[in-house]
């Protein structure tokens, strides 16, 4: 049983709040996984209690799981409260201490998860608040990305960070890793004695970690304009996701070995040179509002990653994504390397359909797929691609999948760091991003709906990219593209 | 394009003839791939060719894929003969090379294909009818299981084939190895890079080769008194089975380095010690008529086989198989080591529910299975058993699959001995199965409806036998009984 919380939502009318924050914590509520908690917004908004509990329900209605019934929402919207930032720092420590007297109990402290869902300059400021209204003892902090935009920002971020909070409070979200599949990716490496063994530049070709997505930036471009394809999406989830793939095993899956070892992974990496990196900007971006004429800001990225340590030095991983695309996807795909093949006979198509391919889905609903060569049906020894496939919905505990950011909610309430970041690995990665930032290529121009500048097929020739990712789902022949 | 064939099927009105090889001969001429041909039936029933088309008509609306409809079968029927045993080799002479004018055509050879769908002691009768009647050269000839009893006798046997015909004539027909699924065991371990780097003692644990039936031996148990389940289904179908899952790469996907291959394993198998057999009759198999108040012939073995060569050294192959038991099925399940599971945490469910299975299921419908341990949905890290499958019926060319007699007579027909068994291979086996043979461990009895005797359990142990196996397919967990 965890000890009671009050969690003080900061940024609580905000798109994320509405949108994931607010509704995932009444399903956690319903999930008897917040019992005995208060949640307490703030935000610039100038309203009351009673208009937040409005604004909550309608975000619970719009974008959770199921229409919110009064019955559930009664006891739900006791548990919020409201103070407006502008009450000052004072009004909201006397909120929180109020909330934490409500419940508090014998022998079980109250814990204090303070979200900032707030940009990134205000978090500094609501750092420096919490300081002055003595809510550090006993909290944890979650902190939203971007963590700094190159490295000296990102040393500085959590410098001053650290003036207030130990790392061990500090909670760096990266939705992408509350995903079961991207934790399905430990279960599945580690706990079978299949895989590890070829884990490897042995048996990998090439790896692709690819979230294509199809939406524009209309409205988005303030903020993008400073941020790009590559701070927004690539530091944070991508290379996340990659060292989940190609980290050694932990000494346990706890997150001191966990965070060491992915750690590890971004050392390995050599520093991100222009050559091996592709930066687009779809037509028509420069003529949203907010954005320069000659903006040089990359709406998508691809790059070549290479990892100098045993397991993996030759074995490249391809990282691509990208606003308005033809797709959406987040797939993960591993190419084997094709076995001696001059033992079928002639004619057989081995090997021409391209090589194995291990792929999972980090959809919400979540996938895997294994591609092997199989005998075709009927007369002689003609090969063709067949593929096992696994799928979440298949497995009788599905209905239990918690959405991301209800996972790391729950996982920050429970003080558990696997899935969070560390200021040591965030840093790594600027480092290693130095060259890229410093000396970043052109821009080159794609049309909406195409998978990006033609640049990206010699980057990752001579291999192909594995797409459209529907198809190549279904039908594991398909690459290309 | 093949040549022109003349087929000589003895024991035309038989048994295996109507069920089986009749309607495979009108699928494979439907498919194409028995154009140019003529069919002489011949047996000991007195009949003419007219009531034989109308036997063949009748076993092929009762067996084939599909009612026969009459344009079908006329130009089918059109390609049958028949000539009564009685009437003496130069009468079956005559209407082979009756048969041979018809189809011969300036600048093709027209071959024969001797089909001997005779119990195993006319067998060498009929070679010696087809050695004079000088229906040798050109000629390729389809034996029937059993291929001898003993070492002994399968010597013998052997030697009198060799005196008329060449070993490179001889197709010794094991049906199994006939069947889409055996054949793919072929594809998915040398045309992959995945699985053969852990298809060894290193990763690996055991294996299970079972082929349990319903059925009882009410008719058959004149046959069945002399031969029992050892020598009737495991030195043919099981042992042919186990050889393609444990054997090197052979340098080519040929006949001759398919056999060089198979029969290494069959060298390299430790004896069969009775120790390691268990070996059982169902209650009532002495009731039935034709079988000895006291016999000893067993209609259920299950052993363990040991290969002592590098890639096998230490890790057994389980194989059983019976009648009248609970269920049928035949499957190839192999079981891997387990990873070190310490990194996960207390609670996890690592490897609580037995090993990873990668099963395949050689039902006409062939099926293939992994198993493996994936993250629970749902908050923290449990892990439970998952498992990605493939079935034949998914993939486009399903239609196309033949069945294992249509395939193995097509084969013989193309001179291709891949799915065939070899006089130094068959004799190994026996000579492997010896001390078995010549002692025997008593036979112990079982419950029809059951998997067994209770000592298969012992023979297995610390392992378990995976069944049953819908379950076990549809439920990775599935272990025991």
């Amino acid at each position: 049983m965890e000890n009671p919380h009050v969690i003080v939502l900061f940024g609580a009318t905000g798109d994320l709040s509405r949108r994931k924050l607010l509704p995932g914590m009444l399903r956690l509520w319903e999930a008897g996984l917040l019992d005995d908690s208060r949640i307490v917004g703030t935000s610039l908004e100038d309203i009351d209690t009673e208009t937040f509990v409005k604004i909550a329900r309608t975000s619970c209605d719009e974008f959770g799981h199921r229409p919110v019934s009064e019955e559930r929402w009664a006891p739900f919207s006791e548990m919020l409260r409201y103070v407006p930032q502008s009450a000052g720092p004072e009004a909201l420590a006397a909120a929180v201490r109020e909330a934490e007297q409500e419940v508090s109990e014998p022998g079980r402290e109250v814990n204090f998860l303070h979200y900032l869902s707030v940009p990134p300059k205000a978090a500094l400021d609501v750092v420096r608040q919490l300081d002055e209204a003595q809510l550090v003892e006993r909290s944890r902090i979650i902190m939203e990305k971007p963590f700094g935009t190159d490295l000296k920002s990102a040393r500085k971020l959590n410098a001053r960070l650290h003036q207030v909070f130990d790392e061990s409070q500090i909670f760096r979200i990266d939705h992408f890793l509350g995903k079961e599949a991207a934790q399905n990716i430990l279960a599945f490496r580690f706990a079978n004695g299949l895989f590890e063994p070829i884990w490897n530049r042995n048996f990998i070709d090439h790896v692709q970690i690819d979230v294509p997505e199809t939406l524009g930036l209309e409205d988005r471009t303030k903020f993008y304009e400073t941020t790009g394809a590559y701070r927004d999406m690539v530091v944070t989830h991508l290379m996340q996701v990659l060292a989940f793939m190609a980290m050694e095993p932990p000494t346990s899956l706890a997150p001191g070995p966990i965070s060491d070892e992915k750690n590890k992974v971004f050392r390995s990496m050599r520093p991100l040179e222009p050559h091996n990196v592709v930066r687009g900007q779809y037509s028509g971006y420069r003529q949203h509002h907010d954005t320069a004429d000659d903006s040089d800001t990359e709406t998508f990225v691809a790059l070549k990653v290479e990892i100098d340590n045993w397991r993996w030095a030759g074995v490249p991983f391809f990282l691509r994504t990208g606003k308005k695309l033809a797709e959406g996807a987040r797939i993960i795909s591993i190419a084997f390397k094709e076995p001696p093949l001059t033992m079928f006979p002639a004619g057989s198509n081995a090997g021409t359909q391209g090589p194995d391919h291990l792929t999972f889905d980090l959809a919400d609903q979540s996938k895997m797929s294994l591609s092997f060569y199989g005998k075709r049906p009927g007369p002689g020894m003609k090969l063709e691609k067949l593929s096992m496939q696994f799928a979440t919905h298949d497995t009788a505990s599905s209905g239990a999948v918690l959405e991301a950011y209800e996972r790391l909610i729950h996982d920050a309430i429970r003080g558990d760091h696997t899935l969070f970041t560390t200021a040591e690995g965030i840093e790594t990665l600027w480092e290693k991003s130095t060259p890229l930032i410093e000396n970043p290529s052109p821009v080159r121009a794609y049309s909406p709906g195409s998978w990006g500048p033609n640049a990206i097929h010699q980057l990752i020739a001579p291999h192909a990219w594995r797409l459209p990712f529907e198809r190549s789902w279904r039908d594991p022949n398909a690459t290309g593209v």
